[in-house]
């Protein structure tokens, strides 16, 4: 039961004069997937390594509510440990905070863990994200009625982590005193982030990448996400940012009538043709989302996750775009080249499918909850700045949706209450990594707090390329990023065995 | 409705040997009465100043559960302002963290806070703990049913908390950018030193006197606690402890026989007498409590609570007991003697009632149940370093009590699992006072731990004297505290201000 952007669900950036966008599930979601591409535990991609360390998977049993008593079940929560290169005792624990999918995702892709777990001679552990993968708190229940989908947040899925790590520690021989660095990306990187400031007694640091921790409330203008998708595509080609900007008034304007619905159908490739305005709608926000999707995948090589992508995607789908003036019907056939690009590289599609999110299916029906709960992030457009119709952030409207799809309303000011905004300055220990092109560097932290709290930007990486396996396509500045990281890490580590006196 | 130590509740130190043993909850819901001695807000004890400050009272509707979305409820939390002093803009908040009980009584007993108000030029806020005073989830029904007591925990309290001073500061006009200190006492000060490690965004530092935040699992032995108090005894007459000690013999000889349980009855002016096994147990439970109690209160000049004390009442009470050695009727008046100093200084009480606690009953029940859920504090005896018969810590039979009685199970490694036990150097700016003289010091942090996780340790000092007024009889070491205690507040402050640049 996949959550997709044409059901009732809670729209992302939602107004008055716009059609419903992508859904702010779409967008984090696929987060996950993007880091998902090609390798599994035992190959790094681009090297031309043989297959190296394996992972054994574990079930640890978790209260389902960890603040209340009332409720005192229990589930069964998956991790995954691959110990090859861990030297006992002591070594330290390199903890993946998961986030939005199945497990075996982030540990089959985040080749950074596994590059660097040789050099630390670290464990690496995978924890899986309550109500995500196979940790299902009431089995094929979970999601059937919303009172079990109440422990569903970041709080209670920081509590599995730092209970899980504390078993980890009791029970493995040799890891009493190893010192535990949280890493994670994308919404996991706000739980590795938001981790160590309310668990730093469990975790020694975090390296949050691309973790747009301060995409809350007012911290940061809800437009900057669009505008840095929009400069992504202005600089990868010329004619490209306008020649989108340019297609929303040519849809609107073929799409008045039923032949230019027709019309639309057909130089799409649509799957199912568009009858209405409410299809229009979608098929706009399935637009948008694919120009938001190239953006956080805009990787220097080839990459493969939903469908097989060139390197440096934008540029490649830029190649359409050169003819911003061209007649509306011209731009709008240029338009499906490049949307092509995206869903039908090698050209096997036979028809594309508006339904299908670019986000894939994994883990969206959870994050849609969390959306529609804790994680309130307002987006905006004006169509000035960017490259997208104009639409203001409307939250009520987006509570209204969450109320229809989920039973809950969301509560915006919470996640800022509870950890903190922008004034986190007296935490410590954590690494801000963001991507120059990566649209959810819009809510991250890019300039650093503290000589503890530090921010690393890689002006040419997308969404958290830093977690990915080095590459010999690598910019010079993610392989600076991830270098630096290690530093910080072993300087946490070491600090960790001064304390302990190890 | 006040729980009492003979209801079927969770026992204290319980174990094969000894009988049941006042209730922790009994212990700890004493120490909000200890602060509640004889002054007001408006008036300082000890001091000849003419009725000061006042404060007015508010209610702010908090969400019941913060850490869900389905009990999507509200209710009223009651606190109090006093601003008589409060310079604005910028003047600091001083914020107690409310514990178990009615919040008028911390405002009006802790005169530390009125005492610095004005030299600090501060604001003072008392907010009530829920489920305490008129702060009540679901109103007449909070005790009614597990359900409803589920939202009853330290979490949801310190919840309460942020977003309570988040609201002050965007409602209260130059309130925006004011330091907030939180101050509170034995299990208030728990809250406030967690206060400030898991919301240091809100709070810029805390004072935590007499919190026994390591009183939990194995962070210290079982058997300090009653350690403690009987070094109290020890030190304020010859003989008095080893007339404690003598006396739990004498009882269980004396209580054999039928005869015997009615001398007892009589030599106790009991107002109900002891009919059996059980009623001596709670007998000899009620007269731990009242040892416990004395060791808590012995302060340096007359209080009130329960009942009026004299000046450091143990030494008043050791009078009494200076034959350790007497026959065991005769030892037993004795202890009679001084049980009455505690129950019926004034002489005024008719007979002494057992199920009376020494505790009162404001708070008593929702102690009770905290006690039951996350505050599990183990305490054990051994008749040979402490005055008191063997009693083992027996976490199995605690938590068949609680399931009796709440229907809920305590779990014991939570809440080092969530504060971090004796892990805590990385958090910053909290200070730790304990008085050398009060039990629940066992628990406390007596030992600095960093530069700005400091302790302070007053030998004279019963439990939280520190957040006393100030007191002609007080000795030097709680005065040297309280001027070291501002001074911290000062730099925090200092620090507040540096950081946003006003």
């Amino acid at each position: 039961m996949a959550f997709t952007r044409s059901s009732a669900g809670p729209a992302g950036p939602t107004g008055p004069t716009g059609p419903t966008g992508p859904t702010v599930g779409g967008w984090l979601a696929l987060a996950l997937l993007l880091v998902s591409a090609g390798q599994t535990c035992s190959f790094s991609l681009g090297s031309d390594r043989s297959p190296g360390p394996t992972y054994r998977t574990y079930y640890f049993t978790q209260k389902v509510d960890h603040f209340g008593f009332y409720e005192d079940s229990v589930f069964k929560q998956r991790y995954l440990i691959s110990d090859t290169h861990w030297k006992k005792p002591g070594g330290p624990i390199l903890f993946y905070t998961g986030n939005e999918g199945d497990i075996t995702l982030f540990c089959n892709n985040t080749g950074f863990m596994w590059d660097v777990a040789e050099e630390l001679q670290a464990m690496l552990v995978f924890a899986e994200h309550r109500y995500y993968g196979d940790s299902m708190p009431f089995g094929d229940l979970s999601f059937s009625d919303p009172k079990y989908l109440n422990y569903l947040t970041s709080e209670q899925a920081l509590a599995d982590f730092a209970v899980l790590i504390r078993f980890l520690k009791e029970s493995i021989k040799g890891a009493e005193d190893s010192a535990v660095i949280a890493i994670g990306g994308s919404y996991g990187g706000m739980l590795a982030a938001w981790f160590r400031m309310k668990y730093p007694h469990v975790v020694d640091g975090a390296l949050a990448s691309s973790a747009p921790i301060w995409q809350f409330e007012d911290l940061v203008p809800c437009n900057t996400y669009y505008q840095i998708v929009t400069n992504d595509f202005k600089k990868s080609g010329p004619g490209c940012s306008e020649s989108v900007l340019n297609s929303w008034a040519a849809i609107n304007r073929v799409a008045e009538t039923s032949d230019g619905l027709q019309w639309l159908s057909n130089a799409f490739h649509l799957c199912a043709p568009l009858k209405n305005k409410d299809d229009v709608g979608a098929f706009k926000g399935w637009l948008i989302e694919t120009w938001v999707s190239l953006a956080m995948v805009d990787y220097p090589y080839p990459a493969n996750f939903l469908e097989p992508l060139p390197a440096w995607p934008i540029e490649v789908v830029c190649k359409f775009l050169k003819n911003p003036k061209s007649e509306e019907r011209e731009l709008l056939e240029n338009i499906f080249q490049a949307v092509n690009v995206y869903y039908n590289y090698t050209g096997n599609a036979p028809c594309l499918n508006t339904s299908q999110t670019a986000s894939g299916s994994l883990g969206d029906l959870g994050w849609s909850y969390q959306a529609c709960t804790e994680m309130v992030m307002p987006f905006c457009s004006d169509g000035v700045s960017d490259m997208f119709e104009p639409r203001t952030w409307d939250l009520q409207a987006y509570s209204d949706d969450c109320y229809k799809q989920w039973g809950v309303r969301p509560r915006a000011s919470w996640i800022t209450s509870v950890y903190g905004g922008k004034n986190i300055s007296s935490y410590s220990n954590i690494i801000f990594s963001n991507g120059g092109l990566d649209p959810w560097s819009a809510g991250g932290v890019k300039e650093s707090i503290s000589d503890s709290l530090v921010a690393i930007v890689i002006p040419e990486g997308a969404h958290h390329l830093d977690l990915r396996s080095n590459s010999a396509y690598d910019p010079r500045s993610v392989l600076q990023a991830r270098a630096l990281e290690v530093q910080y890490m072993k300087k946490w580590i070491e600090q960790h065995r001064a304390r302990n006196g190890v």
